[in-house]
C-alpha cells in the first residue's frame, strides 16, 4: 500500500524526516508493509540550499497545495511554533487526514483542542518527537507502560541547558560565559529564553504528564525556574557534597490524586541514574506501581534523532491504515482537566542555601534558630571562608543542607534572613532531589 | 468491548500479571477502551497458596479448557520453557487467539516457527515481557525506531549475573562467595547455569537481535561466555584501569551485512551509559543511524515488572481487536534467515591478559615479543608483584591491555605463551568494549 505524506516545513527536523525516509525506503517499506512517499512538501523558503537530497519538485511556498491534495493521507506539521502551525494542524485534520508532528509549544498549548478534533475526524495525531527527540518516550507511555499506575516522572528535557551545566561542572566556568560559547557553537540560540528560563523543558514536562496521569495539563499549574541564577560556586559545592545540578522536570502524583509539577535546577545525587545524563543528552526515569522505575535515554534533538521519531509515527499510521483499523486512541482518555493541582507552598524537598554571612560569633546558631523555628530541619552545614576580595574578609559563606521541609517553611525562613543584619545575602537557593 | 483472557501458569510471572490487571483495572479499561478480564486460570499446582489475590473459581489444572473456550480472545502463555509451552502456544493460535508471553527461550528458539504459524493464523504473538522484564524494549524497537538502521546493540541483560558483578566489585569479593550468597537470597538458581553461563543472556539477545536485524537469528550463531572464571582478581585492574566489568550482550551489522553476535564479559570504561547499570538492572544501548545511541533501564526481571510487560501487550491486542484492525506486523519481516554471520575469529575487540609470570629480566619482553609477531599492539602494562603466598614469591602478575586485535590474532599469541616456559599461567583473558 502506498502511504502518501505531506510535510510542512523544512527546517532541521523536516530536513532530518525527509532524509531518513530517503535514506532507509527499503528496511521502511519492508518493516511496514507500505511505502511511505513524500509527495509534497511546503515550506516559506523553496529555494534554500538545504542539508540534504530533496527531490526539487516537491518542493514549493504553498501550504494549501498539501492541505488540499486528497492524495495525502499524512501531514507531518514540522513549522514548529503555535501559529500558524496549529491552524493548519487543524485544516488537515478537517481535510480526513492524519498529523503527526514534533512541535512541543503547540501540543503543550493546544494539544486537548487538537486530540478532541483528530478523534472526531477518525484520524490520527502523534507526537512523538515532541519529547526526547528520536528517544522512544511516547509511545512507550502509551503502550507499554498502559497497565501502570504512573506514581512519578523525572527528566531533562532541555538539551541546551543540560550542555551548558555539564560544562560549567566539567570546566569550572560560569554561567554567562558557557552560554556564550553554547551560542557560538549553535547549541544555545541567541535569545536563549525558552531553553535558559525551563519553557521549553515545561512543554515537553506537560505532554508526558498529560498522558501518564491520563488527563489534560494546563501549563499554569507547573511551577517554572531556570538556570541563570546558577553559578561556579553552587556547583562547586554540589560537587564536594557528592552532587550533579541539573534541571529537572518532575512530575508526581500524591496518594490523594494531587499532581505536583515543577521545572527547576536541582541538586542530584551523583549515583542517581540521571546524575551521568550529560552533555545535550536527555533521559526521562518513569516510575510506575508495577514495573518501578524504567530510564529512557538518548539525544534529545538533532536532525535525525527528531526525524526518526518523526518517521516511527509515520509508519505507525501507515500500519494502521493499512491493517483497516479505527485510529489506535480512539475514545480513550475521556478524562476531563480534573486532576487537583498540589499547591506550591506545601512542595517538600530538601533544599540549599547559600548565603554571606557575617563572620563573627553567634551568627550560625542565630540563622539555625530561624531555621528551627519556621520548622526547618538541617542535615548539613558546610561553612567557608569567602574567597578574593579582601575588603570582604569578614564575610563568611555557609552552605546549608536542609531535611525534607515545605517550600512554605522555607520561604518564610528566607524572609527573615532579610530582616537579619548579619546575613548579607543569600546567594542562592536551591532544591535537592532523588534521595 | 470486553477482552477475555487465559492465562497459562500462575508463577511469578503470572501472579505479577493477575495482580497488575486486577489493581489497575479502572485504569486499563479507561485507556484500551477496553474491559480485560481474565476468564480462566490453569497451573499444574491449583490449590497451592499465592502472593496475590486470584479469584478461585478461575483457577483449574486444566490446559484445555483454556485453549478450548472460544470465549478467550488472547492466551497468557506464563509457564516458561520450551514443552509443553511451545505446544501450548501453537494449539491457542490454531484456535485463532492471540498469544502474549514472556518466555524468552520459546522465542529464541521456536520464535521464527510461531510467529508464521500466528500470521497464517491471523492472529497477535507478542512477547515485551522476554527482554528486559518490565522495560518497554521489544515495542519501541519494532515500532518507534522503524525508520533506522540498526547499527549495534549493547545490553545488560541478565540481572543474576549483574547482581554478582555489582557485589563482587562494590565489595572485593570471589565469584564463588557471592553466588552463593545470590542463592541463598533467592536471587540466584540452585542450578545457576542458564544465568551464569550466559545462556540466558544470549536468548534475549537473539530475540533483539532478530526485531534489529529484521531475521530470525540462530542460537548457534552467537557466541557465548559466562562470568564463572570472573576472580576479584580482574575486577580489582579494572577498577584500578577505570573500567567495571559487565556480562554483555552484544549484536552489531557489520558495513558488509555480516552480523556479529555474542555474550560475554567484558571491561567497560567506568563513564560508559551501561556502567552504572547495576544489582539487578537490566538496560539496552541500541545505536541506530539516525537516532543515534538509545538506552532502555529499568529492572530486568520480578513479579510486577514483567507483569507490567505483558499487561502491556494484552493491551495492545485488545485495542487491535476494537479497532478492529489485522494484526500489528502482518506481512512484515517476511526476509528469510538470510544474514551472513560473522566468523568468531574476525571479531575485534580489546583484550585484557593477566598472566603470572617468573620474575626475572627479560621476560616481559618476551611476550611483548609474541604479542608484537602475532600482529597484537599493546595498549597499557600493569605489572605487580602476586600477592600472598612467599613460595610464589619469584612470580609477578603481568596485567596486558591490547589495542583492538582479532580473536584469532589473540588466539594465536596465548598459544605460544602456552609454549613458554616462564608464562606460568594465563589467569584471564577478557575483552573490552565501549572504547
Amino acid at each position: 500500500m502506498q502511504i502518501n505524506i505531506g510535510i510542512l516545513g523544512l527546517g532541521t527536523v523536516g530536513c532530518g524526516t525527509v532524509e531518513v525516509l530517503r535514506r532507509n525506503a527499503a528496511l521502511i517499506s519492508e518493516r511496514s508493509g507500505c511505502d511511505l512517499r513524500v509527495t509534497r512538501i511546503a515550506t516559506r523558503t523553496p529555494d534554500k540550499t538545504r542539508p540534504v537530497e530533496v527531490d526539487k519538485s516537491l518542493i514549493s511556498g504553498d501550504v494549501d497545495a498539501v492541505l488540499n491534495d486528497p492524495e495525502i493521507h499524512i501531514v507531518a506539521e514540522l513549522i514548529g511554533g503555535v501559529e500558524p502551525a496549529r491552524d493548519y494542524v487543524l485544516r488537515a485534520i478537517a481535510a480526513g487526514k492524519s498529523v503527526v508532528t514534533a512541535n512541543k509549544e503547540l501540543i503543550a498549548k493546544h494539544g486537548a483542542e487538537i486530540d478532541a478534533a483528530a478523534t472526531a475526524a477518525g484520524v490520527d495525531f502523534l507526537f512523538e518527537g515532541s519529547v526526547g527527540g528520536g528517544i522512544p518516550i511516547i509511545a512507550p507511555l502509551r503502550d507499554s507502560l498502559a497497565g501502570n499506575r504512573a506514581l512519578q516522572l523525572m527528566g531533562i528535557l532541555n538539551g541546551t541547558t543540560n550542555y551548558i551545566l555539564t560544562k560549567m561542572t566539567r570546566e569550572g566556568l560560569g554561567y554567562a560565559e558557557v552560554l556564550s560559547e553554547a551560542q557560538s557553537l549553535g547549541y544555545a540560540e541567541t535569545d536563549p529564553t525558552a531553553d535558559v528560563d525551563g519553557w521549553d523543558a515545561m512543554y515537553k514536562l506537560s505532554i508526558l504528564a498529560g498522558i501518564a496521569f491520563d488527563t489534560p495539563i494546563s501549563l499554569d499549574d507547573i511551577y517554572r525556574e531556570g538556570i541563570r541564577k546558577i553559578s561556579a560556586r553552587d556547583i562547586e559545592y554540589a560537587t564536594e557534597l557528592g552532587y550533579v545540578i541539573k534541571l529537572l522536570a518532575i512530575a508526581r502524583q500524591h496518594p490523594n490524586g494531587e499532581l505536583e509539577m515543577r521545572v527547576h535546577p536541582a541538586l542530584l545525587p551523583q549515583t542517581h541514574p540521571l546524575a551521568n545524563v550529560n552533555e545535550v543528552f536527555n533521559a526521562v526515569l518513569i516510575s510506575g506501581d508495577a514495573v518501578g522505575d524504567v530510564m529512557f535515554y538518548g539525544r534529545g534533538a538533532g536532525m535525525e534523532p527528531t526525524g526518526s521519531a518523526v518517521v516511527g509515527d509515520l509508519v505507525a499510521v501507515a500500519r494502521r491504515l493499512k491493517n483497516g483499523a479505527s485510529v489506535a486512541h480512539a475514545g480513550e482518555k475521556v478524562r476531563p482537566n480534573s486532576a487537583t493541582i498540589r499547591d506550591f507552598a506545601e512542595f517538600e524537598t530538601h533544599f540549599c542555601v547559600r548565603m554571606q554571612v557575617s563572620d563573627r560569633p553567634g551568627v550560625l546558631a542565630q540563622i539555625a534558630t530561624i531555621f528551627g523555628d519556621k520548622g526547618v530541619s538541617l542535615e548539613s552545614i558546610v561553612q567557608k571562608k569567602t574567597d578574593g576580595d579582601s575588603s570582604q574578609s569578614d564575610t563568611a559563606e555557609i552552605f546549608w543542607m536542609t531535611h525534607r521541609t515545605t517550600q512554605r517553611a522555607m520561604a518564610r525562613s528566607l524572609n527573615e534572613f532579610n530582616r537579619l543584619e548579619v546575613v548579607r545575602e543569600v546567594s542562592s537557593v536551591l532544591r535537592v532531589e532523588g534521595e
